[in-house]
């Protein structure tokens, strides 16, 4: 059977050919699925030639096997990381099959390689400063994401008006419990004892709403949380424990009642600030749709023109302040994808000149290349593990292979630098809770979250998810946090407890090393290794046990061992035969 | 029969969706050639729902047919250009072919278009300052490339020592024959006759060759080319006649004797300059290769280390001097895709502060998309146009099919805002002279100018290749300009100024309109038009006589003129019939 060529896709740029930090470059190679049975790299330094006879220049290349890293619905994915002698690199593939071999270059596809590198891909020089690893600590944090309103309420002076006991009712739209930043404070201890190292807070600067995604004041804390004081203390006292801080900027648009909207609002026409925003015409009006742009259709989120030197320059000068006046260590990126781009390779330069290793964390939904190319952002929020976790375990619309196909899919968008510092989540306060989602199945959360806390990325626990709150669609996710032991799930805790701390003692489970998929039928499963050490994540999301036979391919396989249970189950085999009860999962080691 | 999907790509970026100046965005959808008949894009504004019944939402959107706008050998490339009310758009497509109908969005392949919008493509906004655009200028400008050294020498008193008469020997790697701007601001008529609008220089600045791009001295003219005065006089007058001028950057490394190398090779380790080169060790040996980055492997021309903030600095302040103080319109960056791209961000903030027409162009050979993101390069220079213009003509390694398809492969490499800047070129100080790789053959000449001067993109003319000047590889192509009317082919000339005055009378033969390639057998067509006008451009390389017969679509077909004989052909006719001699060409336009 014939290859069928036009499926190969291959380009010197973005996913599929990147650079490492440590200066290597990774190459990778789409395509059709099963097409192939091999594919070879053929490569050299640009003007590495010899002269073979009078004349007669031979270019110096060689020939090196790529590896099948991944297979979704439709394509394979062949992988390989070079580090060229000279940083520069003429390459092509040899695409090979039971019944024939092709060579595929920048200039097309040919019978064999062709002699002269000018046909061939080109990766001209190796920078290091064109690396888009994320920073290295972003690696190894487990993320806690809280909605400052509801998760403490630590100093009651500062109630606003009309708020309610602490749980007594269920969130609305506009009701107030009164959670502050002395509140989270309160509670360092108990982020220690579940293990987390970051937390992430939805927006905190004054604003009118009870999710202050209404930004008032960029330079100033909302004061129902608390002064700037108690921020600095809080992100000190973390800093202290080893958390990192990162805040949420929204800079796509503005609340209605920040004050240069309302001077627009005001003075009209007249307003300096008028080109501040993208006003059509005026009078302003808002009905029936509002004359000038906002988010979604909302008169009360107006966008910012971010092309406009004034806006830009306020908009980095907060930025710029609160890293540098407050040390904190990332910010999230509010509606990212609608402000331009030459905004965030601003602010980028801004914040890093201050803190290199700031991270810098967009909220996208969709494909997100555009802004991962080392000059925005450092990664983005990663939806699609979510859609596909709540689409196999809670929707059941899809088969533990087509998830692992899905997400093998999402994972070769990226390069993998990036797909390190992916910011992978189950569920936010835009949605309803993973507990709820799952029908109150605690079987699949637990599920759920060894996935979560084992995959590649840097994971995110929204508050309260760790021991079991429930809640439907925003408002009903943003109940207020229970302290109550009795009201907390706390097996549940347990279970991401020590599943966190099996991240942090097992380098594999975190970022290190690589991952294969298992695809044992009806599981979902992988492998994360390295030269030394393989760990096994099964997870068996069916109804009845399941029998399964591991194989290491180490070629010292020695010593099986049950990670979560801490107990050795094999010694000096090659493989092991274990069954995984309905419902649950193993993780298991084999060194 | 069934689609192949697998060759079906569209990512929401680069030469697949981009904005233009104007606030359109452009979408392009590749799928194997000749598989579909038919696509639709679904689109509509990502907020912009209806609720239809209670509770029940159905998003806005519409279908419209895209365009088959290309074929090359493997795929069909369709395009759209869209205006989206709101800035924003969720997209996916309906193919279609004979026997069945697929809808294709971000998340892949479905037997019918999805209702949630959520799995679509996603251009989230378009703002005008993420368009790709070229300056307007540079659109309509015709080039013509100066090797300073070479073209006209108008003042002795600076030839340097050992200087040969002007043309009495053939052009060594060495030898000097006095070429400066003085002789360039004396022949400034002879562009005006000729009707080029652009001047590019290689390098002026001081150094020790004669090609000079091995620079001494960034902030200084060559004293053999002249002094800064008689510079900032060329650009005066030039300016005064419409003419703009770019000059020659090499920031990927330096000469020899550029002072901080210099002192890097005395003081070794203690050098104040040690970074600023890639040095891998003490001492600095060069054989048997440099123990320090280079271009190539050329010890003479040791790599900039562009990640050394004093280089930058540097390298920066060089780019902003000469358009500040001499209000030069372009830098052609030479070796460009060697430099880090962070370097070239923000070289690009840099010099367009300055002047934000600027014309930014890579020396790329390879593809460049990674250079073409609105952040770094207007354009690059189109060697492919040459290779596949040598292909055809010179080598006749490729048939004008495959001619005309690799031209369409290189024309989708690229959004279409710059493809207008591509800077297309036939020949340079680095390849054998048109004439001489066509084996003197005029025919073939006349035929590829007429290609270059009609065809998308910034067509540049190597002095002396307008007036039938030969000369093989470096340095065989940089000879004497001979100024003496009986050595230069008067009738190349007058075909080339007619061509240049076609482009400037005809906006369709520049960058206005679309274009489409019309694959007439043994032929290279295309024809370029718009709602009211269309031209064609037919040029015949065989050596019979070809009789075709061209078919207008517009609507209201009247008249056919012969362009470059300024005569009526036929009138009130959808049709006409005519005749091509062997290796000759027509432009005929219909209105």
């Amino acid at each position: 059977m014939n290859m069928q060529i036009e499926s190969v896709y291959h380009r010197p740029t973005d996913n599929y050919a990147y650079v490492c930090a440590n200066g290597e470059l990774r190459i990778v190679l789409r395509t059709k699925k099963n097409d192939l049975t091999e594919v070879q790299l053929i490569s050299g330094d640009p003007y590495d030639w010899t002269e073979i006879s009078d004349g007669q220049w031979e270019w110096n290349s060689g020939k090196t096997p790529m590896v099948l890293a991944g297979t979704d619905s439709l394509f394979d994915y062949w992988t390989i990381t070079v580090q060229p002698s000279f940083h520069r690199l003429r390459y092509g593939f040899l695409l090979i099959n039971q019944s024939e071999s092709i060579f595929y270059c920048e200039k097309g596809f040919y019978a064999e390689p062709l002699k002269d590198n000018g046909y061939y891909f080109c990766f001209p020089f190796v920078h290091k400063s064109d690396a888009t690893d994320v920073p290295e600590w972003v690696q190894d944090t487990v993320w806690y994401q809280i909605f400052p309103e509801r998760f403490a309420n630590g100093n009651p002076v500062l109630n606003p008006e009309g708020t309610l006991e602490w749980g007594s009712e269920d969130p609305s739209p506009k009701n107030f419990f009164g959670g502050d930043l002395e509140g989270v404070i309160q509670h360092l201890d108990y982020f220690d004892e579940l293990g987390i190292n970051g937390l992430y807070f939805t927006p905190i600067f004054k604003a009118t709403s009870n999710h202050k995604y209404d930004t008032v004041d960029y330079f100033e804390i909302d004061p129902q949380f608390g002064t700037k004081e108690t921020f600095k203390k809080l992100v000190e006292e973390c800093h202290k424990r080893g958390i990192r801080v990162m805040l949420d900027a929204v800079f796509n648009h503005s609340g209605y009642y920040f004050p240069p909207f309302q001077d627009v609002l005001k003075k009209g026409e007249a307003s300096a600030y008028k080109d501040w925003f993208h006003i059509h015409e005026f009078p302003i009006v808002q009905e029936p749709r509002p004359n000038y742009d906002t988010f979604a259709f909302t008169p009360f989120m107006p966008k910012f023109n971010t092309q406009n030197p004034e806006v830009k320059k306020y908009l980095l000068d907060v930025g710029r302040y609160w890293v540098k006046e407050f040390d904190i260590d990332g910010w999230r990126l509010d509606v990212a994808n609608e402000v331009d781009h030459q905004f965030w390779r601003e602010f980028r330069s801004a914040v890093k000149d201050i803190k290199p290793d700031l991270y810098i964390l967009g909220e996208i939904w969709h494909d997100s290349i555009g802004w991962l190319r080392g000059d925005q952002f450092d990664s983005v929020m990663n939806y699609p593990f979510q859609t596909n976790v709540l689409d196999l375990f809670a929707r059941k619309t899809i088969s533990p292979q087509k998830f692992m196909e899905n997400m093998t899919t999402v994972y070769f968008l990226y390069p993998e630098t990036i797909n390190k510092g992916l910011f992978n989540l189950i569920g936010s306060h835009d949605t309803p809770r993973i507990l709820t989602e799952c029908k109150e199945d605690l079987a699949y959360v637990r599920q759920i979250f060894t996935l979560l806390l084992t995959y590649p990325g840097t994971p995110c626990i929204y508050y309260g998810d760790e021991i079991g709150l429930t809640g439907g669609m925003d408002p009903g996710c943003r109940k207020c946090m229970p302290w109550d032991p009795n009201e907390q799930n706390q097996e549940l805790f347990q279970h991401i407890q020590s599943l966190i701390s099996l991240r942090k003692k097992e380098p594999l489970l975190a970022n290190n090393g690589s991952m294969k998929w298992e695809y044992e039928s009806g599981l979902i499963g992988y492998r994360k290794f390295n030269e030394d050490k393989e760990i096994f994540v099964m997870v068996n999301p069916n109804d009845q046990k399941v029998t399964i036979t591991l194989k290491s391919e180490l070629s010292h396989a020695a010593e099986w061992t049950d990670l979560l249970e801490a107990k050795s189950l094999q010694k000096e085999s090659r493989s092991i035969s274990i069954d995984i009860p309905a419902k649950q999962f193993i993780i298991i080691s084999v060194q």
